[in-house]
């Protein structure tokens, strides 16, 4: 059995050199979400992040292997945790139509708020795995459940899943791009609506709900 | 008043200068369609370009200007000929939603026949403003038509028409990385025609109807 730490009643040495650790990496992981927002995912190299995070390569090897890593981690912690919060959101909702909805015209607004973040979703791209891979089931989720609750009528949860996708991101990156965007988050939720198989009149009613805010998640530092 | 050229009743010399040009500039563009479709545009320089067509970099600036100015030549050929030939098909259609159906439907299929086609488009992105250039104003047009023939229902065209070709642009996605695709220009066409506005029953009944080959369409050489 390890004898107690003299210093366990205090913040532990290691954990000043955790903090530490924890703002350089935030450092890196800020620079690159601005790099890939401003250039496209493509055109940031793994130097361009460190100097713009005015660190050394040897210092970013000791957080992430490769420029593909911190761009997928960047992408798990701007997109995961919305997603996160959205869940917890729609969870106690009755209504597919209006889960798939709510989600939907979060995205829209947070693009409009967080203009970088709508940016970085654009330039990653309809085609980028990770993007994919977190909104992905997220949407087939809610899809399938309008499916089962008679809501919607889809024909290919795959196909509809990937019209919903590129439909976002081609709508975020009009809202990050068009100087005025009230509204926009109701329109888009209506024609994902109407896509899905709801009838225009209806969609309308649905996409015009008052939207509950997202609840925050508490998050492991 | 000029003297009329000796050479005239034969092929005169700047003739075949003309088809070696032709030649070299061919040569360019089809290496860099290739590498744009393989990398992404942002990943694709100029050297990169000349490299796999072989080619000088002073010979490059012949042709085209810069490593962008090559990219929206490539764009221009490769889809505002199909675009071309979309209208021509489309030109004697009475019914809007069929207009719209089978330009989508023609524009999957094309991408499942021509799979560096289709990774090009997708990798050009939603952002690419070029793209925006040649099918925005194509899909507004076919959008305004269903509108005006009371065909179908839209609150904004202009986010109907991002939504349309962020769908698009992850359909064409979703078709050259899975392995079969029976189908799925019907399925993409329906469902854009429901967000449009038409009803599920018909919007099924629209988009599995007999589609009319593209017309050829002869383009100066």
């Amino acid at each position: 059995m390890p004898a107690p730490s003299k210093s366990s009643a205090t913040p532990p040495p290691a954990s000043r050199h955790q903090r530490r650790r924890e703002k350089t990496r935030a450092r890196l992981i800020d620079a690159a979400r601005a790099l890939v927002a401003e250039r496209g995912v493509d055109a940031v190299g793994l130097s361009d992040i460190t100097e713009a995070a005015d660190l050394g390569v040897g210092t970013f090897y000791n957080y992430f292997q490769s420029r593909d890593e911190i761009v997928e981690a960047v992408a798990e912690e701007s997109i995961e945790s919305l997603g996160a919060r959205m869940d917890l959101m729609t969870v106690d909702m009755p209504d597919a139509a209006e889960v798939f909805s709510s989600s939907l015209r979060h995205l829209v607004r947070h693009a409009i708020s967080d203009p970088l973040w709508g940016w970085f979703v654009v330039r990653l791209g309809v085609a980028h795995p990770k993007l994919i891979d977190i909104l992905g089931p997220r949407a087939a989720r809610d899809l399938r459940k309008g499916v089962d609750s008679g809501r919607f009528t889809i024909s290919d949860v795959e196909i509809a899943t990937a019209c919903v996708f590129g439909a976002l991101l081609s709508t975020l990156h009009h809202v990050v791009s068009a100087p005025t965007q009230d509204g926009t988050d109701e329109v888009f939720a209506q024609a994902m609506l109407c896509m899905v198989g709801v009838v225009p009149d209806e969609a309308r009613v649905v996409a015009s709900r008052p939207l509950p805010p997202l609840p925050e998640v508490s998050t492991p530092q």
